[in-house]
């Protein structure tokens, strides 16, 4: 009898714990269900163009700790709206989703495991209603999805800016000075706020919150007057002064302007030397928050994920998206992933501990 | 006016996040509702024999991310079974639970946070029986509360464990051995199914899935088979053979023999090497899992606890425990901490997902 | 009898390992030697200022691996040229050495440990030919101090930096990207040459070998052929290119402009972009550097210069420095502190072995 | 012209670095000489029974960080003295060496780079006097080897030894229990030395330096009166009691015994049971000291002794061993590898500076 084909790719920016995802899919799509798999090189762009390698669980062996996908990705490449040609300034773009379903065809592949943020969940959900079996699997380091209570990396992203505060702390309290640590979440805080109340900062700026200079500075002042002469705040990228617009718009480095002219943390920290009048230091984090080894959390949550993705697909449970729902692995529709972001909600018992604990927004 | 004065004590086992609830807590207490927090001396001995200390926001400033507790704890000591003398041979045992009480009257103490496992919280349920305003704080490093979805201290273990199994693992590849690890997990096998999944073990024996060696024999024989020399078994310290009588038991060291006979993690490595004929070796983590500092996920539930246990006394929600449920912070009856374990379910998607990535429980 | 009296104080920028230096100065003076210790606060600053703490065995308990300084510390501050009044515009500045050293004999201190780089120690020089007795600790986070083979501090950055590297590998990898990192080391590369080493660097600029862009993009190149469509670039701040100006010097934020505007890091990336074509992308790592708790290496050494310094005040051996050589601690010359920096080697074996497993200096 | 063929292999117990000092050796003879490498499997048991890989610098890429050894290793098998047959019981050995030089014959290796301690540097000298080309690579945890000042591997068990400190340290105090810490150091105490200074311990027990348990006592005593109820003691495995046996000749696991039994670790912590009436727990850190990642340290050390073995060898420097001196890379006769063991030298400035910060050697 033929063995089912599956084929498995991973889009969008890195994030702590793809590998274990395409580790434990392999693992139980050969292992459990005798099924074939083989995965697509750089996302999308591999589906297109055809590029792939066969994963079975030699090919996975010994990789559920390492950061990155073997698999490569891009954020990028959309097959639906496919760079086709043209020049940097006039380009060509074309659906090439026929092609794409053709290549499946071609190697007998029923039907794909998508690991992807809201963009490439939005793909596969165009493809699934083409008729292409798809599940997909919930990817965001920002945490930032309605669909699911939390993702795989968002935790490792944590540790890395709790461990940058944790670093900042001791210098800025020896030399006496702001300390402003810029973290990524460009809709919603909750890195900033986590590795915030994590890393003891005093001031989290996010963006569910828009903050105002002036109750920044009357918590460095209200520091100053119990003797703490130096001030930690964390600042999502996506942070936004009261009747301010969002700086971060205009300020993010495009693919050909990888220089880092500094965003709303750069403005946050000349905000205070003028207006607190305290020396600052400003830290960009940057992509060092979607690197390195996931953590013992995101490799369990990615293991599961991984498996429940294969179940789903073997039961022929489409078009869907596994999710976490009170600590279990749950399928919800993959349109659910695209809807609506899950924003830090403003009266949560989250900032309200934060709050209580003598952590500023600024408002 | 007078302010409202609570004391706080932490009892039991040490446990990563303690301080982080104190110092939650006191903040709280202090700067949201204007009380004055009363920090009782290693555990119920420090109410029983009425040694105490203040505290205040400055006096936790800074202990978050420390591991212990500022407070001491010990695990023995209950004032409604309190040893008043005798000898080692025939100790005394008497209720002094009401001359406890009278020193929390005389220093006009409302009633107490009590951080602490079954055995402290079903101390802090009497003393709710007889009157006294009690709000509950779980913490077990084991993760076995049934009342609640996850405890601080946890995740750090797991962490702890899986660093463990990560140096383990060169070393077994490069000597073709087997090692075994025993981890903490008496009654459940909370951190040796988490630990195990993370850092790859290829054996998993814990309480709720008793083993059988022949089968344990079969993996590592078929590891060998596809060219994998080596094998690591995690081991909870509760893990028992099938018709076989729990090994622990008659092992665990008293507080009178503090040598390390060896528990079951030294049985199963004597039986990998009797029956399977593969060169061994066993660590025991031991009390490393319970010290060094929480890691993020940790401080930030253990802030949410000890906030969450201040707005629960401050509404006079008393006889009651914080809790995490879907991801919320809820309040259950202190009874509900006593009543049963939380074993792992043995059918659950997480022992599925282990079990898919080939991970074998020795069944 | 009365007891000898010393003074002791931290100058310049932060380092990881100034609390232990100062633990173990405090601990060796009183127990040894019975002496008494004051610590001046915020350098110099304290000095002139008459700002100071009692340091006893107490006061400096459990700080060995904190990052830091519990003196805190400015790296402005010079009693021969003081900032006495003026405008920012017009500061005026004076020579307030005496009166620092009034505040001495008022207080009856007989003299003072140092600890500092070369600013911090030149001073202590110039006190010394004044008469006050003085004894200096090498402090460089850089490395770069001749009269040491190495500095405490140094090891824990190049953890940082290579900690940094190993998670920019993955995102690198997954994105094929190259990824540039910028760590500190103005005049000296030993942090990028070390943590470059350590975190398999492809490329590594350092101020002792200008670069040449075309054979950055030759070695890039060479990697695509080899299938390895990612890179890794550290760069030290004092990088420049050959016939080209150090691009640090212009580009340092003052304390008046914390924003970062970019150094040599992303120079070197947008010329990756331009001359190689390949996606970059830029992690300016900063005060992180500084930061942190000292790994073990670094709380020894700075453990052995703090005891060391104490053993030469006893003996009256003044107006010298602690020095590591031949893993032995010895006594060299304050002035030998100052004259020269101690640059990387470009024909030493670190450098050759770089360069045998393939790092290109872009020369 | 046929290209130049050396053989490499790793022998005895694991340390993290040998795959960098693998990694670098392979890339240095490839493309600096041109020469064709080639690995032994298991030590010098695959040199023996001709078992062995290709090695080039695809084979050895990505591998500097990680612990282990891609060729695997042993710490049993001599060529000098090779088990042949008969029984358990009555084994029978025989000189294979001529088998082995075969070996190299046939497969036209020129010679070996040996990476090991004093056991597998011993072989080696033997076969340069049998006239095999040879260059060793000092390899020992225990730092001990007195050729070199410093071994890669050392550093990194400081680490995770000194990270067990820290944890122990919180639970330590929180139960204020006496906390034992049994370390590696059969002849020297390297490791005990370090990671006690560096974790802060209270008692340091290493073989050079024999305890006398009332000297302990004391120190714990003094501890208590100064308010510091608990007390570390890191205890080397080799540390033995004043006019008493070295514990550890009778309790060493053979192979055939995976079973801790307990060595001088348990009887210190017995002993303190007894004798000073505190409560005590004891760890056995294991084989957790040989595992995980090196240290940045670590990492350009074993680089630079891989590229110097190979440097050594393409200049005909036969029977010689790479060593670190002063901190440059120099080249010593194989035999002094072998005469005598590095001990710590009880009057050297590191033992001196433990005692000036307080730690008792229980002398």
């Amino acid at each position: 009898m033929k063995k089912r084909r599956i084929g498995i790719l991973t889009g969008g920016g890195d994030c702590p714990g793809l590998n274990a995802v395409i580790r434990a899919a392999t693992k139980t799509a050969v292992s459990d269900y005798g099924m074939e798999v083989v995965g697509y090189i750089d996302g999308f762009k591999g589906l297109v163009e055809n590029h792939f390698m066969r994963l079975d669980p030699k090919a996975v062996s010994g990789i559920s700790h390492r950061g990155g996908t073997i698999l490569g990705t891009t954020n990028r490449d959309n097959p639906f709206r496919y760079l086709v040609g043209g020049t940097l300034e006039n380009p060509i773009f074309d659906d090439v989703s026929d092609k794409a379903i053709e290549n499946l065809n071609r190697l007998g592949i029923e039907g794909l495991i998508i690991i992807g943020g809201d963009g490439s969940l939005n793909i596969a959900d165009q493809f699934y209603k083409k008729g292409v079996p798809m599940v997909g699997v919930p990817k965001t380091i920002d945490n930032d999805l309605s669909a699911t209570e939390v993702t795989f990396g968002f935790n490792t992203a944590v540790n890395t800016a709790t461990d940058a505060l944790d670093k900042l702390h001791t210098t800025a309290e020896s030399h006496h000075r702001a300390m402003v640590l810029e973290v990524m979440g460009r809709y919603a805080g909750w890195i900033a706020l986590h590795a915030g109340i994590a890393g003891s900062a005093d001031v989290i700026l996010i963006p569910e919150i828009p903050y105002d200079i002036n109750s920044i500075k009357s918590k460095i002042a209200d520091r100053f007057i119990h003797g703490k002469k130096f001030s930690i705040i964390v600042v999502a990228e996506g942070a936004k002064p009261k009747d301010g617009e969002m700086v971060i718009q205009k300020l993010v480095p495009s693919s050909h302007d990888p220089v880092r002219l500094g965003g709303i943390g750069n403005k946050v920290a000349q905000d205070i030397e003028e207006v607190v009048g305290v020396e600052t230091r400003v830290t960009v984090l940057g992509h060092l928050q979607r690197g390195g080894s996931p953590i013992p959390y995101d490799r369990i949550l990615a293991t599961r994920y991984g498996v429940a993705a294969i179940d789903n697909f073997a039961k022929g449970n489409f078009g869907t998206m596994v999710s976490l729902r009170d600590n279990n692995i749950e399928s919800v529709p993959l349109t659910d992933a695209i809807t609506e972001l899950k924003l830090v909600p403003v009266d949560g018992d989250v900032i309200r501990s934060a709050r209580a604990v003598g952590i500023s927004f600024g408002d």
